[in-house]
């Protein structure tokens, strides 16, 4: 299988150069440090046991990537127009793009731009950044979901699985619509919350007050997500949410290492899409309306 | 009519010292700038003509005062226990005690503590300061407005308005509960967001997402208020609230000082009881609850 990574980041980085060290061939797109990776190539110093990619294949642009049979899209979302450009020269009729990205409805807004195309979300459990050019620090988690959203071809998606699994890379096939409001339920309150009030995820559950707001803002997605007639996912889903962050190492949440470098936040698919999409539906949200308002007055040029 | 003003600071100093300028009998209680004023006297400077009270009745403690007509509690409501050992030495049998303070619910709280004694409500309308010992900076604004909350004599009510005006303050008689809550839905989304959000009036209104906020927050109160059978606000009085602070000098609420000068935040008559008492008749309000949330997550040491 050929693999194509758009997006060679903390994220990116981190599982095409777990492919390739698997011996999948991976063809990576880089931007500020391309040069560097040229000349040292790619260095993943992770928890689970660091290495060294010498000779990666690296781009400055798309347009002189091979076609892809499996394109990682791991951009941030708020630059999920750009793959208008971006994405044409990797794709062939059969290749499965796999948007590793956070929030709700990323995936329909991608197949507006591309009809015929496949797409999967990709759901990824881990705590990495990128620190220097050409490293990335792998600190924790690392588990990645694949929902198929468009692919008629499940035995694809399952291959990618595989070899994720196969790189050492926890994997797994989940239902698309049930994984991304799960995810929502965790990321809708924390991402934003520890922004509005500048804070640590421990410090929200320790308060009561903001304990209980986070519980009821993971009830609001929750409620959103019945609505919408998605299934698996009830109240026990928030205690088990709330109990998992009470046992985690307190955590900056992506939103909030975008607020605090000042990168724009993703409020758009975070936020405002799963806010308008239930609402569209008849079901209102209102103290995570509220949060997208304090997050546009905090950010405003985020998107 | 002898008055007795319990909390000699920017709301009681001025109303207290305005009456007494008129002619009226006023007994000051103070605290921290007793033996100031002893010897110099209380200072006014105002919009509408400064003035001083050069041999003020002033007193450490209640239990010096004589018995009053009209008793005005001008403390913060934060400190209303401290009611029980402050108010007796100033009732007679007929003695009306007016609440000049922010909040829903602390005319029944008060009655509690004093079932017989007949109280009003104060609506202050003011920008005021205490910036020195002895010293009142009234800056705009300053009328009051009364509401009959228990006092059978309603003449005495009127009398007190009557004072009111005839000693240079702008007064009127209001339907008590339409005047709490109309007071409320300027107060609940303005003096929390300014501090949830660390900003000014004219900011939230200036950015389209907390402006569209700040309507729905004032659509809750006026929800509730509707909900519990309070005539005379509508829609039509968030838009009119709007305008207003859109054409106000930038303003920084009373809780917002509080907040910036580390003082204890006036959570629980201006959020906590109004919440309640809107849930216990059956209605919710949903992003007020969120912001109250806020605030005590930003101010663990509040009541």
């Amino acid at each position: 299988m050929r693999y194509g990574i758009i997006g060679t980041g903390a994220i990116g980085g981190y599982y095409g150069a777990r492919l390739a060290q698997s011996g999948q061939e991976v063809h990576f797109l880089l931007h500020s440090d391309f040069d560097f990776v040229c000349e040292h190539g790619l260095q993943v110093d992770s928890c689970n046991g660091s290495f060294h990619i010498e000779k990666p294949n690296v781009y400055h642009t798309t347009k002189e990537m091979p076609p892809c049979d499996v394109v990682l899209v791991c951009l941030k979302s708020i630059n999920n127009l750009l793959l208008k450009e971006l994405l044409p020269p990797l794709l062939h009729d059969q290749t499965l793009v796999v948007l590793i990205q956070n929030g709700i409805g990323v995936e329909a807004d991608v197949q507006a731009m591309f009809p015929g195309v496949s797409l999967a979300a990709g759901l990824a459990f881990i705590c990495s950044a990128k620190t220097e050019p050409g490293r990335i620090n792998h600190q924790c988690y690392g588990q990645i979901n694949l929902g198929n959203y468009s692919c008629s071809d499940e035995a694809l998606v399952q291959q990618v699985v595989d070899d994720f699994n196969a790189a050492g890379v926890k994997a797994g096939l989940v239902e698309y619509q049930q994984a991304r409001w799960k995810k929502a339920v965790w990321n809708m309150p924390f991402n934003g919350m520890t922004v509005a009030l500048n804070t640590r995820t421990d410090l929200l559950l320790k308060n009561p007050a903001t304990r209980q707001l986070i519980r009821e803002q993971m009830m609001e997605v929750i409620g959103a997500a019945q609505h919408l007639g998605v299934s698996g996912i009830d109240e026990s889903f928030a205690d088990l949410m709330i109990q998992m962050t009470d046992e985690m190492t307190p955590y900056s949440p992506s939103m909030k290492l975008d607020f605090d470098f000042h990168r724009p936040m993703e409020i758009h698919y975070l936020y405002t899409r799963p806010i308008e999409i239930a609402h569209e539906a008849g079901f209102r949200i209102p103290k995570l309306e509220m949060l997208e308002a304090e997050l546009r007055f905090l950010s405003p040029n985020s998107e």
